[in-house]
């Protein structure tokens, strides 16, 4: 039987159906709209098409699952707030109710991505995972018995509002020293930008035209692979920010995998290699421990769409 | 109907019967013979002295629970390895099968404690928590729906061992500027031992009769409480250390509580109001986050014996 799933983004809303494999059969897109009640009319109109394309109906479907970014309860159905889209007290569940008589949960984006990768991605056929997605921040995710572990209100799972240096940099939560500080995105980026101002030979300056302005996730990942100096200790030092990172959450849980997901995940190998040599030099955080799986999540775009279908699978 | 909790020290054993509704009905304590096998035969003769004094016998029993420091697995019944007892490899739950034919399970100390104060004690009612236990070490617990969540192998929950201060102080655990390197008794005494040294005029010189080795996890309590600027310093910083790391916990697993447990809990209110108000003022975690509560362990030194009792419950 099929499922709908529907990824909220700040810039655009995807929505798939996708059958009892998580292959998705069909998906559309399309910018998302910044007034919620509008937002909301157009995920609707767009299911009911998706529907009649593929001529089935709500009937036939085992419900709609949502992944939206934000602080999202998935018990009461409401987007408590989206930053990027200023949405507050958003009652998501209960206004496309009034378009579908079926089976509608939602949850938020990193949590859902973590759901998929272990029902039909990189952790398949696995009972527990942690996943860190590294894009704009560090977003988090926790499996465990196949089951999503959201805390109370589902305000759990900031796994990247975790401290890394006491007392260090300033995170956007208001709080200092965060894994996101050092171990997302932007922060690689930025540590990017900080080495090539202070080696103005590295070849990372070749590889962005002369113009910092683009340096982008992939600068010091690519130079590095080339042998530049500055480029790889660039990389050696996010690894080791990531790693440790890394070590905590498998001190904490003790999972069966750590899965990489988000724009740096696309580093593949080159990154997880590094990673699980870090894991294995540091006794994946303490003496004896079980060797966790360190794995690079496998359903990359799709992620959203397919583990939101979980949640009502 | 009863159940026996045993509780393993390094220094001591001690074993209770304990009923339906948590209270300890008899125990008794010996010291724990460093010899494994002899530890065990001891607990066995203990609990035969324990169940014949009772008029009860086995099979009036639920069974029998063990907590026990190190890395303990749930699931084979071994101790892997107790550090303090050089204790390796111990099929403890093997061995007093062949004394007793009951349920028998096993679990690490900080977890029986938190799964005690979940059922009994101070987060009876509630359906998960979160605690650290403060003594020569951190150690920690999670119960998540009234359950213990020990990870792969029971050696999740090592919560003390989690970055607070990166490539900070060298921890017992290899790593380095993990939680229990500054939120521990340990750590908070040496902490006090610095100020005093740095300050000769403070009052904490005098409450320890003017020898430094006098020093205990209460020094600066007590001076702080008096009024002494240094110790009020010692405490402001070890309640920082101590709250950032609470706020991390709760940040991934957003608690209906947290409890402070161990020796470091005997300051009570005092200590409880300080991180209260640490978290309040760092919005517990993250913007309009739950508001966890905060909450002293109130089994005390009975927590292990009626901790280990649940896990037969």
């Amino acid at each position: 039987m099929y499922s709908i799933g529907v990824d909220i983004g700040a810039m655009s809303i995807k929505i798939g159906l996708v059958d009892e494999y998580g292959k998705i059969l069909y998906k559309s897109s399309f910018k998302t709209n910044k007034n919620p009640k509008k937002a909301i009319d157009s995920i609707a109109y767009q299911i009911k098409d998706l529907l009649k394309d593929n001529n089935t109906s709500i009937q036939d479907i085992k419900g709609i699952g949502i992944g939206c970014p934000g602080a999202v309860n998935s018990k009461t159905g409401v987007i408590d707030f989206l930053p990027n889209l200023d949405w507050e007290n958003i009652e998501i569940v209960k206004m496309l109710k009034e378009y579908f008589d079926t089976d509608i949960k939602i949850s938020n984006d990193a949590n859902v991505a973590t759901l998929g990768e272990v029902v039909y991605g990189s952790a398949k056929n696995l009972n527990s995972a942690i996943m860190f997605t590294l894009g704009t921040g560090v977003g988090g995710g926790i499996v465990i018995d196949k089951k999503l572990f959201e805390g109370e209100q589902s305000r759990g799972a900031e796994l990247g509002h975790t401290t890394l240096v006491l007392d260090g940099e300033q995170c956007s939560c208001g709080r200092k020293g965060c894994v996101e500080c050092y171990a997302s995105a932007t922060a690689l980026i930025k540590q990017t930008k900080n080495a090539m101002e202070q080696n103005k030979s590295s070849k990372m300056w070749d590889l962005v035209g002369g113009d910092i302005n683009n340096v982008d996730g992939k600068t010091a990942f690519e130079s590095a692979k080339q042998g530049d100096k500055t480029a790889n200790e660039v990389v050696d030092k996010y690894v080791y920010y990531l790693g440790e990172s890394i070590l905590n959450m498998l001190n904490i849980f003790r999972p069966e995998a750590f899965i990489i997901g988000g724009g740096i995940s696309n580093e593949g190998d080159f990154l997880i290699n590094k990673l699980i040599s870090h894991c294995e030099k540091q006794n994946y955080g303490y003496k004896d421990a079980p060797k966790t799986q360190i794995l690079r999540a496998t359903l990359g775009n799709d992620a959203g769409i397919i583990g939101a279908s979980v949640l009502v699978r």
